[in-house]
């Protein structure tokens, strides 16, 4: 057994922690520190630690406590009630980055048509930044005490959708520029989960109600609670080609009106905060390698990350806005809906193996991701303050 | 990625549980029916889970959050009390069994003189047995509130330098079988191990309890407690060639002191029992394959396990009983010394590299951890009753 897997933990625990904390006392989220920490130690500047298998594992489930956390705390009256908008703001969110990281690729190869392979290019581009990673937002709402607002509700729900619409967009994109893959099929077994989900869902949640009636607030609640969250995201992954952490997100849904839904939201968060969550944070930083970019291509990656931050604000924001919501809650809407994820990375990497993308377009991704990992929740603090609720010292 | 750890994750954590509650049911131990949840999901039975790198990270730290649990958890001032006695049981509970696992071997294989390899077989045979690993007992012992007394404080010390000792004699056996290893160098690094801990500790314990005053009760107290965890734990079994474990148990005690070590503790309790504990006490189960016994084998193994129990009990018993323990409590330290772990494993594996020993005899090895692992709690818990105090419901 190789024991280096310890030292790296330590390490990106210690460090994560402590550069969340610097970055709370500058007055940004703290969730900036522990992707800084990340770039601090990996290879884009120290190298002390690397990305490994273990270490990807522990970034994984991070991410998927995280978004379970976000699900077990939702109040589904009202995702219920904001579902309409939130299918809407999703819609328009997708539409409009498409359209633009297309825009951006013309710009510098050229316009083509259809049948040229520089439009399936395009294409690729533009669907790549067409996807939310919401966990950043989630963090940032959660730390400012925000996540179970109107806003926080109507972003988590539209980013799920939005999640599950960038899978279509990328399948049907792939179909038409390799000539494969079945769209019919995708569109099926994403109706399929949600059909599964509410139905299994359901009859979970009527077990785990008894089960919790019976022997409230013991460990097993919410043990049985993880074991199903991990469940439903291994299912959503392999089973239906969904992201696991849509999966994590509707296992948390399943379970957010059990009576000791908040017990279990808050072990999940302790085991979430002493392990998992800093790995994931530091991940994002640890994966960037910024050795390979040229003057071309950091030109071209300025432009590709301000079009898909703009895209998204105007996009969702003016979605939000069709919904009634006010200007400001419209911007922080639009705001929250930035930050882009492991979603555009496997996009990216379905294009390279398609063979429809260079390689070269991959640091221009990274950065997006880094930069809107980084910027939102800043922006999101700003936007809030001067806040209502203030949440305690951490 | 694959995501298949998602789903073994999801099974282990729900049928460990569920199965420990079967087995609290019937008045055993929970974690008896987490090591049989791994035998019936194992190879050994079904074969639904295998033991996968990441089952392997996580069970490692079950036991390494475990033993700094039980170092939290550590009154201080009763374990320097105990340390005399702790050495005297440990030394006596190592020379019993090693000279009773020889002599099971001599009786299988014929006496046989120092310049004969089939001495230094014996003696590697004897060695397996010496060490106890002390984590299942840390578990029942915790399960039954009986942890932090006396008779706990004297079993875990006793642990401790029974690791050491049996490291040490590792060394000598192993050097004098092959010819190599300067036992004079391995000495050093155990007593540089514990004068750095020494030092090291206490500067780290004067910063924590600063941190602790100024920020009592925030999450970073028992985040930096993790780091500093893993930290010696990786440093014990990488730069000085100490099991892991005992680098967690010495950091639970360099913190054991802070204002805030049962808040440390009770989060590094609920990230164990949620996730990681669970995996450790399943894993037991998940690597036992039962398939390549012979009846010579069979009754070999019976009359070594029979030895390493009886071994154990009589010689740490005895020793207690010289420490002026009573009958029932010298009782209690021998069953509780019992249990055999991962170091006995790790040495059957040197011993095969060097050749000394035959693989045939790994499942004896394998067989005597899991026996020893389910006999002890139900023993333990049949000593302690009628108890005096019983724990909350888990």
């Amino acid at each position: 057994m190789d024991y280096r897997f310890l030292l790296d933990l330590a390490i990106l625990i210690l460090s994560a922690k402590a550069l969340g904390l610097v970055a709370k006392r500058l007055g940004a989220p703290q969730v900036v520190g522990e992707i800084v920490a990340g770039l601090l130690l990996g290879p884009a500047l120290l190298n002390v630690v690397q990305v490994t298998d273990t270490i990807e594992v522990f970034s994984e489930l991070g991410v998927i406590l995280l978004m379970f956390s976000a699900g077990l705390g939702t109040d589904l009256k009202e995702l219920i009630r904001s579902g309409p908008k939130a299918l809407l703001i999703a819609t328009i969110g997708v539409i409009v980055p498409l359209g633009g990281g297309m825009l951006v690729y013309f710009l510098f190869n050229g316009f083509s048509a259809p049948p040229d392979p520089g439009f399936y290019s395009a294409l690729f581009m533009g669907t790549i930044i067409t996807a939310t990673s919401v966990s950043i937002t989630v963090a940032a709402l959660q730390e400012m005490g925000k996540l179970n607002t109107e806003v926080g509700t109507a972003i988590v729900g539209a980013a799920v959708i939005d999640d599950v619409i960038g899978i279509i967009v990328l399948t049907c994109v792939q179909g038409a520029a390799t000539g494969s893959g079945s769209i019919g099929k995708v569109l099926l077994m994403i109706a399929l989960f949600f059909v599964c989900a509410l139905v299994v869902g359901f009859l979970l949640y009527k077990l785990m109600c008894f089960l919790d009636e019976r022997n409230p607030h013991t460990q097993r609640i919410p043990i049985y609670s993880l074991a199903l969250c991990l469940f439903l995201s291994y299912a959503a992954e392999t089973w239906f080609g969904i992201a696991d952490v849509t999966g994590a997100y509707v296992a948390g849904i399943v379970l957010c009106n059990i009576k000791d839904a908040s017990y279990v939201e808050r072990k999940i968060d302790i085991s979430g905060y002493m392990i998992f969550s800093p790995i994931f944070f530091a991940c994002i930083g640890l994966k960037t390698n910024l050795s390979k970019m040229t003057p071309a291509i950091i030109l071209f990656s300025v432009l590709f990350i301000l079009m898909a931050l703009i895209t998204k604000v105007i996009g969702c924001g003016l979605a939000a806005k069709i919904c009634r919501f006010s200007w400001a809650d419209s911007l922080i809407i639009g705001v929250g809906m930035m930050t882009r994820g492991e979603v555009a990375l496997i996009v990216a990497q379905k294009g390279l193996d398609a063979g429809v993308i260079d390689s070269v377009y991959f640091a221009a991704v990274i950065l997006l991701i880094i930069i809107s990992s980084v910027v939102t929740p800043v922006i999101l603090k700003l936007l809030f303050t001067p806040g209502r609720k203030t949440q305690a010292a951490s």
